[in-house]
C-alpha cells in the first residue's frame, strides 16, 4: 500500500510524475557519494514547473515528508542521497532557457538546465557562462546553484555565486517566492538569493535560476610546466601571484596521478615529471603573450624541468587531457573517495606533503589534482574494491585530511559542498554559536524541517 | 540620572569609551540622510577592540537597549541615524589594518578603517582594494561592508560584496563569531558572512572583515561623449555592452547636473552638451588602445556631438571633474534628497525621461549622475532651503520614482541600502513571504530586537 503522501502526490500532479518503481527509485538513492548513507526513497517525483514544485512541497508539509531535491546526481558530498522515507525531486524535467538577454548579460533558466548546454546557449549571443566544474557537460544549473559549484576558471572569475543575480524558490513553508534581481546591482534586503546558493536544498527548492553572463572571452594560451618536487611547484604558483597575474586556470596534477594516466593511456608522462602545472590565459593580443611568457618564465625559475606555451587548441586539449583523464584513470584503480579542501595558496605544497604522510600512515594510495592557484585541493583515495578494513582507513584518512587541512588555516569544502560526507568535518570547523546560527536560520526558513533533512547541519528540532 | 545601560557601559569599559554631552550626541544622531527621522541617543560608545563591542552587546541585551552601529556617518539612507533610546556605536577608534597578505592577496581590518585609507595601504604592496563608492575618503570598510556599497569601478569589478572573504561579528545574542573564511574558495555552511553584507547593522555588529584583493592594475585611459539627448547617450551605453566591452566606468551626466557645476565653476559644459558619458578602460597595452577607441565609436556611432580619449591622468581627472562636483554643485542650490534607484541598463533613457516627467509633476528639480553601465541613477532632488511645501512635493517624487523604477523591472535601491529612506519602498519591492522571511531571518539572528531596530524592515516582534 502506497504511502499517503503518494496518493497526495498522485492526487494533485499527473499522474506520470511519480515513480515508483523499486529499480528506478534505488537509481536515485545516491549522487556520487556511494560512500556516504543512502536509502531507497519513498517515491521519485519530476515536476514539470514550479507550480507543481510548489505542490510536492506542499504535500510533503501536510504529511511531514523529507525532500530531497535533486539535479543530475553528479555531487560528490551525498548531498543528493535520499533519507528514509524520502520524496526525491528531480529536476530533470525543467530543462528549459526561458531567456538570454544581451543587453543585460543574463540568463534566465530552469533548474535542470545542463552546465554545459547553457554554456553553448550563452556562445551563440556572444556571451559566456564562466562557471565550469568538471561535472559541467552532465551538471545541472540548480545543482550548480545548490552547492555553489566551482571549477577550473574560478581563479580568475569566481564561483556560482558570483553568477547568481536572482532566482525563484519554494520556501520551506510551501511558498513560491522570488529573490535578488534582475539588475546589475541591487540591495534591497537582505541577500536571500545568496544565502541559498550553497544551501544544498536545506532551505528552499530552486524552481528557476537568473544568472549572470559575461562577454565572450578570446581564446586562451596553455603553459605547462613538469616540476621535480611538490616544493618547485608551490613557488611557481607562489611566483604568479606575486608578479601581478591572475591566470585563467591554474591546476597541478601529483605524482600519483600522472601514473594512473600513464597506466592506462600510455602518455610517458611520469617518465618526465612529478609533477605538471597546467595554467591558462586569456588577456587577448601582445598582452596575453607577454603573460604566458612571464607564467613560463615563473615555472622555469622556480625549477621546472620543462615548460612551454602553446596557443594551438589541440595541442593545449593534449596537455589538459592528463587532468581531464585524471578521476577516470584512478577509478581503474578501485573505488574513489574524492576529498576537497581548500586551504591558503601558500600552504599548497605543506598541505601535499601532509596528504602524503597521512596516505602512508594509513596505507591509502592518496592521488592529488588541485586547483592550485585557489589552493582548492581534490585528494582521491583510492581503495581497492571489497577491501572493508581499506575502506575504514580510507575513511580515518579522509577526517585527518580535513583535520590537516583546518590546521593550515583551510576549510574542509572548496567546493563540492557538506552534503553528508563533511557534516562531521564542518562541526569541527564552525564553532558552536556558528552552529547555533546555522540552526537558527534553517529553522527560520524551513521551520518543519522537511527540506533536505540531515544535509549540511544535524537535523533541528522543529 | 544616567539610564541604567550607561552605568553598565561605564562598569565594564574604560570610562572615556562612553560619551554624554548632548552636543555630541546630537553630532551622532544621524548620518547625511538628514531626511530621515532620527533621535538625540542616549549615549555614543566608541569601543577599542572587538571584545568592548562584545561587552557593549551584552550590556544592551540585558538592559534591551537598541544599538545603532556607524562608521563614518557617510550613509545616504539613515542606516546609522539615531533611534529613541538607543545607544550610537561608533567603529571610528578601530582603524587598525591587522594584516595585509601579499600571497594570498587579502587583508585583515578593522572596521573603521577609511576605504581610500585600505586602498593606498595595499598599493604600497602592489595590491588593489576596488569597491569605490563617492564616499571613499571618509567612508569605513564596516559601513562598506554592512551596506554592501558599490561605487564607479563596480561596472567591471563588482561591489563590496565581491570582497568580502570573511568576517569576525557579535550576534544578537552577544556571542563574538567568526564568519566566512581566509581561503580563496570556501563552501563550509551557509553563507553567513554574505548574509551580514548589506544587511546594515541588523543582523550583527561587525567586529573585524577580511577583504580579497587583486593585484594592482595598469593606468586608466578615460573617453568622454558629449550628447545632445539622453536617448543618444542611452544608445551609446547599450552600443558598448554589444561590442562585448566592460569598461572599468561609465558615468551619465545630466544637464541640470552641468548647468550646476557650470554655474558654480564656470566650467562651460552646458554650452556643448546636454549630456556627459565619461568612461573608462584599464586594459593594458595595445588591446587597451584598441578598447578605448571602439567606446569612442560606440559614442560618436551614438550621435556624440564630440568624443575624444584621454590618457593623460591629469586631462583625465579634469573631465571626471564635473561627476565629482555634482553633489556639492548641486547641494549649493538647496537641500538635496538622494535617489539611488537601479534598472536594467536598457531602461536607463527611459527612467531618465520618467524622472524628469515626475520633476515636472511636482515641481520639483531634480538632477542626475547615473552609474550608467550599471543602471544604476542617483537622481538628486533639490528642494529651496527652508521650504516645507517644497520639501513635501520631493518626498512625494522620491516614492514615485520607487515606483517607476519598479515598474521598469529595478530595484528601489541600487547601493545606498534600505535604512530609514527606503523601508516604504522595500515593502512595495518585495511580496509578503519574502518580506516574511526577511523577519524570521531577523528573529533567528537577533531574537531580542536590539541590533538597528526599525531599519531595513519593520521591528519584528521577539
Amino acid at each position: 500500500m502506497s504511502d499517503p503522501v503518494i496518493a497526495e502526490l498522485r492526487r494533485v500532479l499527473p499522474s506520470e510524475r511519480t515513480l515508483e518503481d523499486p529499480d528506478i527509485l534505488d537509481s536515485y538513492s545516491h549522487d556520487e557519494a556511494e560512500w556516504a548513507p543512502h536509502s531507497r526513497p519513498l517515491a521519485v517525483v519530476r515536476p514539470g514547473n514550479a507550480q507543481e514544485i510548489q505542490q510536492i512541497v506542499r504535500a510533503c508539509l501536510t504529511h511531514r515528508t523529507p525532500i530531497v531535491p535533486r539535479g543530475a546526481g553528479t555531487g560528490l558530498s551525498g548531498g543528493a542521497n535520499a533519507v528514509e522515507g524520502a520524496v526525491v525531486l528531480s529536476t530533470e524535467r525543467m530543462t528549459a532557457i526561458k531567456e538570454i538577454d544581451n543587453t543585460e548579460q543574463l540568463a534566465v533558466v530552469e533548474p535542470g538546465v545542463v552546465n554545459d548546454h547553457l554554456r553553448s546557449a550563452c556562445a551563440e549571443h556572444g556571451l559566456w557562462y564562466p562557471p565550469d566544474p568538471a561535472s559541467a557537460p552532465w551538471s545541472t544549473i540548480g545543482g550548480n546553484v545548490a552547492t555553489n559549484a566551482g571549477g577550473l576558471c574560478c581563479v580568475k572569475y569566481g564561483v556560482t555565486r558570483d553568477y547568481v543575480l536572482g532566482m525563484q524558490v519554494v520556501t520551506g513553508t510551501g511558498e513560491l517566492v522570488r529573490l535578488g534581481r534582475r539588475t546589475a546591482k541591487g540591495v534591497a534586503g537582505y541577500d536571500l538569493a545568496g544565502l541559498m546558493v550553497g544551501s544544498e536544498g536545506t532551505l528552499g527548492i530552486i524552481t528557476e535560476v537568473t544568472v549572470r553572463l559575461r562577454p565572450t572571452r578570446p581564446p586562451e594560451r596553455t603553459i605547462a610546466g613538469y616540476f621535480d618536487s611538490l616544493a618547485d611547484a608551490g613557488h611557481a604558483v607562489a611566483a604568479i601571484g606575486a608578479a601581478g597575474l591572475i591566470p585563467s586556470a591554474l591546476e597541478l596534477i601529483d605524482r600519483h596521478t600522472l601514473l594512473a594516466v600513464d597506466a592506462w593511456k600510455k602518455m610517458g608522462l611520469s617518465d618526465d615529471a612529478n609533477v605538471v602545472l597546467l595554467a591558462r590565459t586569456d588577456v587577448p593580443g601582445a598582452e596575453g603573450e607577454q603573460e604566458a611568457a612571464t607564467i613560463s618564465a615563473c615555472f622555469t625559475e622556480s625549477g621546472a624541468s620543462w615548460a612551454a606555451i602553446s596557443s594551438d587548441s589541440q595541442e593545449a586539449e593534449a596537455l589538459f587531457a592528463a587532468r581531464r583523464l585524471a578521476y577516470p584513470a584512478l577509478e581503474r584503480l578501485g573505488p574513489v573517495l574524492t576529498e576537497d579542501v581548500c586551504v591558503p595558496r601558500a600552504c599548497v605544497p605543506e598541505m601535499l606533503t601532509r596528504i602524503e604522510r597521512i596516505g602512508q600512515q594509513h596505507d591509502i594510495t592518496i592521488a592529488n589534482v588541485a586547483h592550485a592557484g585557489d589552493g582548492n585541493l581534490h585528494p582521491l583515495l583510492i581503495v581497492p574494491a571489497d577491501d572493508a578494513p581499506a575502506r575504514r582507513r580510507a575513511q580515518r584518512a579522509f577526517e585527518e585530511i580535513l583535520d590537516a587541512a583546518m590546521d593550515l588555516g583551510g576549510t574542509v569544502t572548496g567546493e563540492h559542498g557538506v552534503g553528508l560526507l563533511k557534516r562531521h568535518g564542518l562541526t569541527r570547523e564552525l564553532t558552536e554559536p556558528v552552529l547555533a546560527m546555522h540552526a537558527a536560520v534553517k529553522n527560520a526558513l524551513d521551520p518543519h524541517g522537511i527540506l533536505n533533512p540531515g544535509k549540511v547541519i544535524a537535523p533541528c528540532a522543529p
